[in-house]
């Protein structure tokens, strides 16, 4: 124990300052009998916020875009655990205003270039009755608004619990809403449309292949919230930027009024933030625009990120990757090694456990892999359930479940990553975690040096399972900072990361550009085991969770339907093979994995050309047609060549695209790789009918006609010949 | 996210299992229409235990001494969380008995060799409802009762968690009991003698200078909770012992029955321990002595414990050490650097912050302190205060306080290593942690890769401060795993641990011999700021805390009053010097601290003599006369000479001891030299005046008249003459 009374002492003087503070605040408050007045536009002027300092010191702001009205006054503030009411009470004491209007280019991404303009303004706002100071930033955008809250360094406020966050966004209208519910821990729902009126998140409890679930509330549902307004002609969407050391937001929907509250993820214990200053919140933030296809062409979210912390970025590199995988989720293959349901790591006699016979990771297995990949230009192979722990790692809230480091007897980790290193192709880690955090983090060192020494260059994290330190949840700021721990120790290793399990993405991935992708959503294989996602789900991913960076979907099933494995699964993927492919350029990664097993792909060499051929780093895109819930037509041009991939995809219903390309560069000619549904396919009852045509001679005045089938795609690549 | 439906499947099996167990638990329920006993003496036959299986499965235990009931009928068992009640329906499907009579060699301690006696009975209990089964281990030794519970591994039984522990001590009357709160967090209380009726756990609620308290209930206390019963007869104490994996144990007193209920601590969420079976739980231990002198004799605690699991202890060195340390309690030195409140350890330029002029450890102040140690035969120095992070370290919650590895800019850690090394001295690192594990056990090998640089080979930790993870107490499951891992870890890397807020000790140190010490009890610097340690404290703590293990209590304290070094402080140490002297004795410990300054021992060579003489190590201990709460007097024979050396303390009552020294070598002679209190001492009018006398001619026929003053007491070195 230490003496604590050397501290108390300072105590003492920020109580006499709160009395002189108290008396200066008279002057100040008999200034403020009226509202303070604040205006902030858009570069081009269609947006306008207003912003208001109250007769009482609260503070609001509202947004119209061109003469619409698209929030309504709403509250802006924080409350601050066991601290005088800091809602109201403010005057602003300083405005700055300033501009941006420069571009960037990332390490990688869905164009080469970034443009990032906007006009921003500044308010510093005192608080007299605690005479402490918070910031509040507004950046207007052509798409949108973005304002976050700073605490400066200041005497009379070092450390604090956040209460409550008081930001409210007050729509106009019963707008119609994609959702899936606020839950502390996962993103992995399938997405209600409904109006606002009509959210029920409860809805969604039956979703029993889900591990771990904590459902918020009936009304409050996850961002980004993206919603239609008007006569289909508003695009709104609520989310955050830059989401470091504070908890994930979610939206608390008053189905009434529309008003719709931040709600902070909070630990165990109730609080929502432990903050030191000087401290600045995540963006919030509001895309608005007119066109659907524009929320797609947003980069407002990354450009509120900060840019890469990682000055060498050279070792970072978009790749695509096979791995032992799918056959776990689709074709009876096992993580574990053993059928026991209770091991301790260190009390088995791996050598002697009686194998499964189902075991995914072999070596012999791997080597398939690698082969597969050296053979097709695939940069690596995943390897799924290679390390002891798998018997009994979920759901037992174990702790010490995996030790990153163990092979199973049956996996030769030297004789593997040799093979592979002679095959050119890397092996990619995998680290399950089952959510035992604490666990990881004790090992992490052991674990990367473990990955140095065989050459691993990236990793795949998950976090399934209730987590540990117990006092967390996925989305409270604990494990918000965990996972930024994970993107800033694996950067200083040169190793690339791919998420699982984690807080959904607020554009991180512009800072750590070594980040390449997390799943936090609902990816491909549910399909292999509930019933999975239906065809509308991959049109609204694009307008939602990957609005904040990369998802590592694991698209590309060939054998579409389950009972090609065992004669009794009900299960299938909810698309069509040729939307499989499409969805290599329809859902933006830099990471994509082809997810299917060799022999499928060996069965179908045609269409298994498609990913090989796609890239996953672009010079530009074009977001050439698209409505959330119905369609999407994406163009995108290959970073290293002058060829452009078209994916189109649509829900449960054919569709027609005629896409008009007069984005090729003129005076060029292509041929087009065009790879279709046949016209009997349909995702439920003939999903594996494809064709594959080739145009020659297309140019920018061409026209491309896509004819989709329910739940169909086309995946198309314009190979410019001359 | 995985598939979870592979594992549900083995969810059914265990049903099926149970409805046949149902079926099998009818015939065995009415083969035990009557009551099942079982019986176990101590090898003296002195201590005599019933254990009975009731008519309807329950499980009590009952002990006597002699002819004296100790504890009436107490019931045993576990409940698990969400499972069927397994407090009855139990049957014993076996018994064992057996008996071990050994002696094992300790890597240090109070005696050379430790005699471990006992006789053993252990049942195995079939749950017919549930169809599992647990087993309960007995020991009786001639001092006390131990006994523990074991869940094998079983089909029915892999994970769960303990909702309550059942164990009961049904006392016979109304014990005087010597008492601290039950506390989550803190064992830093003076002790309270009460009946058993009068206990009130409230009644500490005002000690404010205990920084994180966390009182369990009114009637709940601390273990080891020693009571007298009888005509001052019986000497009774609870405790347990090798408490790994589990959480501490409280006593929850019946103040009308007189019946003790274990009490577990819980996490932040309500759950007492989360285990995987195979699982063993701690011992519970009743010790039982007619003399209380046997009380501190008694090895039971350690023969509980498992033995070493550190193959080559050589290089484990029982020590004295002194350090930059008291100065900051008492002598207006300060551990941070500069007086600023609010601090970010990357966000600092430290070497332009402003040094508050009365930052302790200094490169200066460290040579010091390494030339006085090098001089005088200390073999480490402790250097608290050296690394960036004190400014705001304490009670504001923050997880980053320290990185473990920052030296502040007067503190050269290379320069005074080096230097250390030149003198022949080690430097003791010092892990503060504020509490805050998280942080402190991912830096934890990068702070051991530091000592190991810099040739440290000792650390004293430090855990003031609430827990993170969130979810933790200090006596919770996780935090007890979490000091386990501490002593793992350092073992591995030869390094010596003293771990302050740490759990209260339960033997471990037997397990792991370089877990020297812990403090997990109110040391002496208490005196320094606070209301401070009564007289009587350190006649109570070897009845008490130490019990479990040493304690690093830190004595030696020259300067008693503290108005030497501000002239306005009210505190004072509550002891002569003389008692300071003999605490080396009383208070035993394998690393020991002479906690005063340099320049008040060189104010007092004479007796700092003693200090320089007394070793830390012994081949033989007799607890010549001793009560709790009132005095002790123990003789010890140093380990690695043929002197023997004896330290007598009283409370605040005076006290003459005329001890028998027959203990002494027959035919041999020894010379006498008493550090006692002069005539006119007393703690608190005259507390630094003390006398040296040196006897000639001692042999095992004398005897040794020794006049302690209120509050005082005496040090003797017996030198072996021929």
């Amino acid at each position: 124990m230490h003496n604590i009374f050397n501290y108390l002492n300072l105590v003492w003087f920020p109580r006499i300052f709160i009395f002189f503070a108290f008396l200066i605040s008279f002057t100040f408050r008999t200034e403020n009998l009226t509202a303070q007045h604040y205006a902030l536009s858009s570069p081009d002027k269609n947006l306008n916020s207003e912003i208001k300092i109250t007769p009482d010191g609260s503070i609001t702001y509202s947004l119209t875009f061109k003469d619409r009205k698209v929030l309504n006054p709403g509250s802006l503030g924080l409350n601050l655990k066991n601290q005088p009411d800091f809602s109201n009470g403010f005057l602003a004491v300083s405005e700055e205003k300033s501009s941006q209007n420069n571009s960037w280019e990332p390490v990688w991404g869905e164009e080469s270039t970034i443009i990032n303009h906007y006009n921003q303004l500044e308010l510093s706002l005192s608080h007299a009755q605690t005479d402490r100071v918070i910031h509040l930033q507004f950046r207007l955008f052509d798409d949108g608004l973005a304002f976050r809250y700073h605490f400066p360094r200041q005497s009379n406020l070092s450390y604090f619990t956040i209460a409550d966050e008081l930001t409210t966004f007050n729509l106009m209208e019963n707008h119609t809403a994609f959702w899936i519910p606020g839950d502390y821990d996962t993103n992995e729902y399938p997405y209600f449309t409904t109006k606002l009126s009509e959210i029920d998140a409860t809805r969604a409890q039956h979703f029993s292949e889900i591990g771990v679930k904590n459902i918020v509330g009936e009304n409050v549902v996850q961002t980004p919230l993206t919603m239609i307004g008007g006569d289909k002609d508003l695009f709104i969407s609520i989310h955050e930027a830059a989401l470091k050391g504070y908890p994930a937001m979610y939206a608390d929907v008053d189905r009434s009024t529309f008003s719709v509250k931040a709600e902070l993820a909070h630990d165990k214990n109730g609080n929502k933030a432990y903050l030191q200053t000087p401290f600045t919140t995540p963006w919030r933030v509001i895309l608005v625009t007119e066109q659907p296809e524009d929320l797609l062409a947003s980069r407002t979210i990354l450009n509120l990120n900060e840019p890469s912390k990682i000055e060498d970025t050279d070792w970072i590199k978009p790749q695509k990757y096979v791995g032992i995988w799918w056959e776990m989720h689709a074709a009876g293959k096992s993580w574990n090694y053993a059928d026991v349901s209770n091991i301790k790591l260190d009390q088995v006699d791996w050598d002697t456990l009686k194998p499964n016979g189902r075991h995914g990771a072999t070596t012999k297995r791997a080597k398939t892999y690698i082969d597969f990949a050296a053979d097709h230009g695939f940069e690596s192979v995943l390897i799924e359930g290679w390390n002891v722990g798998w018997e009994d790692w979920y759901g037992n809230g174990k702790e010490e479940v995996f030790d990153f480091v163990t092979p199973y007897p049956d996996f030769d980790v030297k004789k593997v990553t040799a093979y592979a290193k002679k095959k050119g192709v890397k092996v990619m880690m995998h680290h399950e975690t089952s959510g035992s955090v604490t666990n990881f983090e004790r090992r992490m060192d052991e674990a990367y040096d473990f990955m140095d020494n065989y050459g691993y260059e990236s990793v795949k994290t998950g976090y399934v399972g209730g987590i540990i330190p117990r006092s967390e949840y996925h989305d409270s700021q604990w494990m918000v900072d965990h996972f930024i721990r994970v993107a800033e120790k694996t950067a200083e290793r040169n190793i690339l990361l791919n998420s699982h399990e984690s807080t959904r993405p607020t554009g991180l991935h512009r800072t750590w550009p070594n980040w390449l992708a997390s799943e936090s959503a609902r990816g491909n294989e549910f399909n292999a085991w509930s019933s999975g996602n239906p065809p509308e789900h991959e049109t609204i991913l694009p307008f939602t969770r990957i609005l904040g960076g990369p998802m590592d979907y694991t698209p590309g099933i060939f054998q579409i339907k389950l009972d090609y494995y065992n004669s009794e699964s009900p299960w299938q993927v909810k698309t069509t093979l040729a939307k499989q492919l499409a969805l290599y350029v329809t859902i933006y990664s830099p990471l994509q994995m082809a997810a299917d097993l060799p022999e499928n792909y060996e069965r179908f060499p045609d269409a298994f050309q498609f990913i090989k051929d796609v890239p996953v780093d672009w010079s530009d895109s074009r977001y050439l047609d698209a409505f959330p819930g119905d369609y999407i037509a994406i163009a995108r041009k290959d970073k290293h060549s002058d060829n452009w991939f078209i994916g189109a995809i649509t829900d449960e219903k054919a569709r027609n695209f005629d896409l008009n390309l007069d984005f090729l560069e003129k005076n060029s000619t292509y041929t087009a790789i065009i790879y279709g549904d046949s016209e009997d396919a349909h995702w439920k009852e003939n999903p594996m009918s494809y064709e594959i045509k080739e145009l020659q001679e297309i140019t920018s005045q061409s026209n491309l006609q896509l004819n989709l089938k329910p739940g169909g795609g086309a995946a198309v690549m314009l190979k410019k010949v001359k």
